[in-house]
């Protein structure tokens, strides 16, 4: 493995194995221990987009490892206003790092840059192309949840449309042979093409504008914003979204293990008294965005990850 | 202790023996000596309002320490812009980090994120409520200055009606037994309110709308910046603010150990001319900043500093 | 030596001691070796204008050798808006750190804040000033193409009238004998005193409007970008651009050792067929970058640099 541009790039295999490593550092993740793997190491954030989440989690990740980050900073005061090419940005920041995480607001931006690029990329979201390390610490929170990633039931829910979260973890899903239920507001269904072709790789997928009546089958609920500026009016809007909101209330007779998930940031598509129950896992859904990308980062820099880490320090 | 959100988090025991971390830790702070006390841990830099030194002078004192820093970065970029609230964003970036220190415009937000937190906080400063830190490189100046706390003649001059860091100062100093000097202009003096508080603890204030008379028998004058927006027209401004601007002339008749400290940045309250003189303090103070940070960030992460750490390396 | 505000603080001894330096340093700077020889070590970036390339090379310089960095940031948000000097800024920086970088749009600034500081100053270019760190980069590259400075053919092209770095950079190579051609557009031809001043202390220089026939003596090719600014109407930019963009067909006859080089960003001066050439060197330019910085950083924090530091880990 070099980069990892779609979660193609990682066989069911090698999916595991990372999961298994990202368990394996949870302790340096969590600053008990001092491991520092990728001393010497630089990874060169280049987001062309503002993402907080994505961003401070890779910064995180190389720091706890040992390592360290340089940031391309503003796009609007960077070279990129001059004029410059990805291509010549690519060159130069690949000078300078051994590896580069890429945020980019155009599809295929990341495997532009891989092409590119001496050293291996890490796509962070291109437009509505992938997002891998995303779904690989959503995995990861399902995996550390219900001990297996095989034969769940998931609900995505919200908006399936336009989000390339739920596009990339239905994929992934379904090559564990997950069930899933896609409940969304029919404005917002998942596009035909990626149904189709779920069903294809033989995906058993239930569609629904309904979420209440899907949660107490559900192993895994996974929630996403839906955003305002994707309807005509205000009123279609609160309509719409408003059967998307869930409350600890909507939760009353969901299995014990179900658990709550989403990419955060949310606004109000899920109550503050979920939080405090115990199917709630979106805050250390967002801590395992740092794991994940510890065991990703060192996989792609090819740095070995010893078996026994041992306990807080 | 686990947070920092005013000096009240703190005894008087406890404030003398950070300061006295805090000269122990010196040549770390100049980088003569290195000391990664704090390798592995991981500083969130929240500051949802600018603040140049501050924020720098955190980040060095992690850095001095071996540790490392995550920016949360411009407000404008980060998810906060997407609506998230200050909860959701402290949730998550208390998965990255060991400790976190947040500057924000609103009062009390600084106690809202140590509640939502697991790790300790440290307040940057929250609109008109508290800045615990600034404070404390205060003590820590004048305590290397005049070898004590206790007793001293200080002056607080300028604009004392919305200068936090005065008031903070101001109630610390009292815990000490200091004598106060509020030298204002009448429309920014001391609130009632805090001078009355004050009193009532057994301090010994005089309050004047004169500079000059009170500079001869000062151990400490502390100099603010009077803000052109706070006043009418700018007639008034320049009348007023006039009165207290200090020149090396006005230290002529001065003791030999008076100090003068300014938090920085001054525009045109203190003349250049003053930088030369004995009792100039305030780019010392800055540096200060380092070095009282460093100390509190060891005992709000628990880590010990040892008691030799060694001369120059 | 402590700062380093022009090419004049460094004597040709030091220039060749600093490209043997960083010639050494090469394995460090590709990541192959680690090598934390300024562990502990603070840089102070004060980038007043942006500059991706010079602050993000600096950075890694920095980082490459176990080194950390803080940032003042976006001026728009640091204390300079609040109307502190430059003088205290740098005195605040000052304390927070053990070597400062400054970018600044005004001549003369870096000069100004070496004066103020107790730490040594790189200056990362001074509005139409220098800089210096860029030249030596330059330097390094030529030198590790043709290994040896002296006695080289250089060919600069484009823009020579406003570009600070062909003007540091011509003065340093006068310094080691080698032979101009300055090629640009009449409007935009080297200013009359750098050119008169480089004959009198010996340069062997021709002028020409023409970029074509100097190519296939060349050594060195040094092209710069001609911004459209520069021109009163877009008609006479095109004109006059379409001449100092260089391809590879242009190329063809060119030596077998000639170098092509850029300070970048590139906008369309250099055709990417260019870039598959044995000749384009501008990437590698770009890395030097690091390398050279890394061997400044050294000097001027008195820091030796091993004469044996391996190959690849």
């Amino acid at each position: 493995m070099s980069s990892l541009i779609t979660m193609d790039d990682l066989s069911n295999d090698e999916i595991q194995e990372v999961l298994e490593t990202a368990e394996r550092l949870l302790p340096v993740a969590r600053g008990e221990t001092y491991l520092p793997l990728l001393q010497g190491r630089i990874l060169g954030n280049l987001f062309f987009e503002p993402s907080t989440r994505t961003r401070m989690s890779f910064e995180t990740a190389m720091k706890r490892l040992g390592g360290d980050v340089v940031n391309l900073g503003a796009v609007a005061s960077s070279s990129v206003v001059k004029g410059e090419t990805l291509y010549d940005t690519i060159r130069m920041v690949d000078g300078y790092t051994d590896v580069i995480a890429i945020r980019h607001p155009r599809q295929g931006a990341a495997q532009y840059a891989a092409d590119a690029a001496d050293v291996p990329i890490a796509n962070g979201g291109d437009g509505a192309g992938h997002h891998p390390t995303q779904t690989m610490l959503d995995l990861f929170t399902i995996s550390q949840a219900h001990g297996r990633l095989n034969g769940l039931r998931v609900v995505l829910a919200g908006d399936l449309r336009y989000g390339r979260t739920v596009h990339s973890l239905a994929h992934a899903l379904v090559r564990f042979d997950c069930e899933l239920v896609f409940a969304s507001p029919s404005s917002l269904r998942m596009p035909e093409e990626i149904t189709s072709d779920l069903q294809k790789h033989g995906a058993n997928i239930i569609e629904s504008e309904d979420l209440l009546n899907h949660i107490d089958d559900a192993d895994v609920l996974y929630m996403t914003r839906i955003q305002r500026e994707r309807f005509p009016d205000e009123e279609e809007y609160k309509k719409v979204s408003g059967s998307f909101k869930l409350t600890a209330r909507d939760l009353a007779n969901a299995k014990q293990e179900l658990i709550v998930m989403h990419p955060l940031p949310r606004v109000d598509e899920i109550s503050p008294d979920v939080d405090a129950t115990r199917h709630a896992r979106y805050f250390e859904q967002a801590f395992n965005g740092v794991v994940t990308r510890m065991a990703l980062l060192c996989k792609m820099l090819d740095v070995e990850v010893p078996a026994n880490i041992g306990g807080a320090a």
